[in-house]
């Protein structure tokens, strides 16, 4: 048996799906080949249902400031566990099935099993090939485990098992402190659960300025307990759970460990190794092309997670939009990329916008920053921590890039992309409305201090000229 | 005795204090004259306290929430109001503080009194006749209260009075529903206080979208009852308290009234009318440049609330800055003004940025609208409620305006206050990031709506092309 298509999609999460969408506007002849989950990561087990425990540890939290706010009784709170994860998963599986009415949209181009190369142009599945004209290759990532941890058995948990937990443990490590383990982290130790993160890095939420760091880690260790730069080893502990040991001679025992050390694309199964002539011991890293998806000169594309370029939603559905349209096009077309904005949800958000600043060392740039533990809205809202650092190029004025940990840092970081995408000088923002007692007032005062480092052409006054 | 000045400022709120900071680095002849109260309405009895209170009432009616949310005990929860209040003045008096710096740098150029023009370049303080070259009017605003009221005594307060309550009523009748009334009205009623919301108009928190101004109806009705296009009148109810009336046959008793009528200039005692040939029954409406903040040709500049133009925090420094620039140079220069931008500080907050709907009453424009109940993360903060509707001019597709009640609609106020301040088309806004799970995306939805509807070269793909 065998069939010919315009186009295989390898992969029904958010990259395949937008592929499809694409695809099916200019062919019917088009499959989709999926053998585990539909849907995507981010509605199962990643941004959504990690935002709901976020906000329910983010509301709990607030009862420390209820007895100065007046309002009585917060000694009588407490946090049914069992239930908040009943909660969670109530409302992931809301997002999973609106997920799932887009998959529901593939119909009769969807097909059940396992898809492996057999040449560049021909795909196995099930017994059957598939003769496809072009191929995207969008089959998502997992969670990283070290071999040496799989014996430890459920104890050992990573993002795909934390939300189908029926009861949270009473004590947790979290070895990664990248985004998910920053996040994680700090919502579990609000509701309740003895945390110790642990990192092998300096740096914790992937920041680079090493002023933006050092608050992030004061931020999150109001919560948790943070090892940075060491390497924890786990054990099974006589007394029962986990004995977690660093090289730095620290050491507790725990009820769990919870893996956040990143994500692994799932490609190993396709069989590329014997049909591509390329080395993929990186994965596809420096092997696709970032503006046109397309693996080297081959008819093959390759979206989402899978690729380790940008692995963000809102990235891999552009990756998605971007094949889907060239797998359907004689010739490739390479399309801009949006600028970069990373966010953790922890509290307060973490943000990387545009140039980080590990990406701008050499380059003449002027700094602006603000504190937020001294500022009118922060104070207000009660949530006054937080520390803002904004890049300009010296000689345009030209933003190019933040890195904050600040109060709904999400905001802040759309703003800037918005300017730095739209090539605006520092002048450019400056002249729009900051509005009065805002948290945008501490992004005003940054852009300020850029303005004050600035000279000749660029020290305008801030009010333009009417014409 | 008399003096001879450069500049005579009147007035030492917000206005008046950024004049003087740009007028003492040209001249030392300075002087600000000041009769009552130092510092700004904002930080005494305006955005600053009402902030405060809000940001309780908010977290106070979170506990809705905390039996889903799995957070057991929020029926021991109680609010004691007296206890908010202490804690409104303790934060009110630390930003009040902190403007009071503000004021000491004036130090010897202060005079304590009642100014009045006796000619357009000499003032009367005190007995004392001050020449001076420009003269500068920001002497605020004070609530409205109309006469046939003011028997009632201190049953019936303004938002001068409100935050010295030691003890909120348990009823009260806000009349106006405006931005303070339906913030402050609000806030009330989250805090416990029976409220009933009475507006002549049909429309709240300074609305004119019907379909925003609809769905802002709603969200508010949620918390208390709203009585509009109706005129209410008091009396002392024989019982105690004060007897509420429509004319549309409604009526009820309540403990107190607050007016929030909107604020009236505080010029009266300057004798303008006797020294200007001018026609002062508008107050300075029509009457002052906003672009130079000069009055007719006078060597005199109006700044602030006074004028009555834009009686918000970041437009009233913006006057000051204007009149302070332009009484100290021999030509008088004009300033574009910023986008404009108008927040309530409601839940889901009310936001008019750029042109307003009534505004664009005639042109030809495209509009793109987003509803927030079924929205991701407004879902994921159990805040699932608003609209956003964004108008963008169909030849060019610039954007030009806003009207929203949506959660945090704070942000996308900025966010696209600065894209229209710089003229930038929904594409150019397109094309930056929207992550994932965030309320601006919401935001991307109603901008795709308006893209859907373009036409001809407009209607481009929504990632750029590579170069």
């Amino acid at each position: 048996m065998s069939q010919n298509v315009d186009v295989a999609i390898i992969g029904a999460g958010t990259a395949g799906l937008t592929a499809f969408r694409h695809v099916r506007k200019m062919t019917s002849q088009v499959v989709v080949i999926n053998a585990n989950h539909y849907g995507t990561t981010c509605a199962r087990v990643g941004c959504m249902p990690s935002k709901v425990l976020i906000e329910v540890a983010k509301t709990f939290s607030r009862k420390q400031h209820f007895a100065d706010f007046g309002i009585d009784g917060s000694e009588q709170l407490t946090i049914n566990r069992t239930q908040v994860m009943k909660y969670v998963r109530r409302l992931r599986d809301r997002f999973v099935g609106r997920v799932m009415q887009g998959v529901d949209k593939i119909g009769d181009k969807n097909i059940k099993g396992h898809a492996r190369f057999v040449e560049p142009q021909v795909l196995e599945v099930n017994g059957e090939r598939i003769h496809a004209h072009k191929i995207i290759i969008a089959t998502g990532s997992r969670p990283i485990v070290p071999p040496e941890w799989r014996n430890l058995g459920n104890k050992l948990i990573t993002s795909d098992e934390l939300f189908e937990l029926e009861q949270l443990p009473d004590s947790i490590a979290v070895i990664g402190l990248g985004v998910i383990g920053s996040e994680i982290g700090q919502a579990l130790a609000r509701l309740g659960v003895k945390v110790v993160g642990i990192d092998l890095l300096p740096t914790v939420g992937g920041i680079s300025d090493p002023i933006i760091n050092k608050v992030a880690i004061g931020g999150l260790s109001k919560d948790f307990e943070v090892w940075l730069e060491t390497k924890a080893q786990l054990s099974e502990a006589p007394e029962g759970g986990i004995k977690v040991e660093t090289d730095h001679g620290k050491s507790t025992t725990v009820e769990m460990v919870l893996a956040s050390l990143g994500r692994r694309p799932n490609f190993d199964n396709l069989g590329l190794e014997e049909v591509f002539n390329l080395d993929f011991s990186n994965g596809f890293k420096d092997l696709v092309n970032p503006n046109t998806m397309q693996l080297g000169d081959f008819p093959v594309f390759v979206a989402g997670d899978v690729n380790s370029i940008r692995p963000i939603l809102h990235e891999a559905a552009d990756d998605g939009t971007i094949a889907g349209i060239n797998a359907v096009q004689d010739s490739v077309k390479a399309f801009k990329r949006r600028v970069p904005l990373r966010i953790a949800f922890t509290e307060p958000q973490i943000v990387v916008v545009g140039a980080s600043f590990a990406e701008l060392q050499g380059e003449d740039i002027i700094i602006g920053e603000r504190n937020f533990v001294m500022q009118g809205r922060t104070k207000v809202m009660a949530r006054s921590y937080g520390h803002l650092r904004v890049y300009a190029d010296r000689q345009s004025g030209c933003l190019l890039g933040s890195e904050m940990m600040v109060p709904e840092g999400e905001y802040l970081g759309h703003f800037l992309a918005l300017a730095i995408e739209n090539k605006m000088t520092v002048q450019d923002v400056l002249v729009t409305p900051f509005y009065h007692p805002t948290i945008m007032e501490g992004l005003d005062d940054a852009l300020k201090a850029i303005a004050a480092q600035q000279t000749g052409a660029l020290k305008e006054p801030v009010l333009r000229s009417h014409h």
